[in-house]
């Protein structure tokens, strides 16, 4: 099976990628890339999620992107709580981490090039996170183009592709996939913002997203009942 | 006069475009990363240059691609010396560390997005180093056009550009340029393989290239009359 690197966070989206990859048929590295984010909770999740699907080659890399400030989630800044869709959807949140998921991609590609890989899963979605430019399939396909050009296995001809295969879905599909797939969402972790002992806050814009479409599917969040 | 952000590696070739920056009209931010290099004398290095030249906000970055392996300059595999030219343009050297001009890039990006700069230097160059796929023009050319969708300034219609105005010189020109600008070479360091007290080696491929530019321009490199 050829190997392909996967960018796992510890959330729910990037965990239903992980399994999409392995039906595609291949063998997965994951990668999880931490940015100074406060919470050793969502590092745990992406452990629990990458053991839970049999995944034997896992790195942590740490990214200093605190050092940078300009964001609720590395720096002080309070993260917005029981913000209504609309506001959600019309703007930029405080919770954006500038230029993150080319820097996370950009790890993935130098881990791609070490393990021989030419394909590399990220979890983006342009419909939930319709205010982050860096989740629009044009962002997605203009990093393949630059990808392509800046690696020895690209040059060489490789057709290293950036797969984004939940760019266009809800989050409730999302979970109906990952449903569909066998994923153990009580191992995964979205809260921006969870209290110390690592539970939900369930009021920030990525807890509301995530109940809803629980809600949606008639289901209790199994993360909420573990 | 409007930011931009320099990349500073503590080399010969970043302070020569930090000084080109300045001489644009750009105040600049100076931003180090660190990718599990093993040399503090390079970071000592990157200080020294920038206070040489009057920066004000220098960020160190560390950035753990020593997890990734695969380079010589982030694992225990040896640094060649001695090899000759015509090898050195022939291959891809165990020196290249995979993905890292796209890393620093991307980490650079996102301090011009905090900083409200909307360009972006780098000293790559594409005479001296023929073998890396990450220091020809149309790569930059295409982190770019990267990067114009990946940021909310970008999406706003700031036009973001990567300058790399030293990617058709030779290590000789890019000398003779510094000079002109006053660029205190006295204060950088090149070498992939210093001993313990930071002197160069004198024999991996920077230290040969470095040497060989001086030479041409029968001066003493003044990193070694320190």
């Amino acid at each position: 099976m050829p190997k392909c690197v996967v960018l796992l966070s510890g959330g729910l989206d990037s965990a239903t990628v992980l399994a999409m990859a392995k039906e595609q048929g291949f063998d997965p590295c994951a990668l999880t890339v931490t940015y100074g984010q406060r919470h050793a909770v969502e590092l745990d999740a992406a452990r629990a999620t990458a053991a839970s699907q049999g995944v034997t080659d896992h790195r942590f890399v740490q990214v200093e992107l605190n050092k940078l400030g300009g964001s609720a989630l590395t720096d002080n800044i309070e993260v917005p709580k029981d913000r209504d869709e609309s506001t959600m959807a019309g703007e930029i949140p405080v919770t954006y981490v500038p230029a993150r998921n080319t820097v996370m991609l950009s790890i993935a590609l130098g881990f791609a090039e070490v393990v021989g890989a030419n394909d590399i899963f990220v979890g983006v979605n342009a419909v939930d996170y319709s205010g982050y430019p860096d989740c629009r399939p044009e962002y997605i396909e203009a990093f393949q183009t630059m990808a392509r050009l800046a690696t020895k296995s690209g040059v060489e001809g490789a057709e290293i592709t950036i797969h984004a295969p939940l760019v266009h879905l809800t989050k409730t599909d999302i979970v109906r996939e990952g449903l569909r797939l066998g994923v153990d969402y009580s191992k995964t972790h979205s809260c921006y913002d969870p209290d110390a002992s690592g539970q939900p806050c369930g009021r920030c814009d990525s807890c509301q997203i995530r109940n809803r479409a629980f809600a949606e599917l008639r289901m209790t969040d199994p993360a909420l009942k573990a």
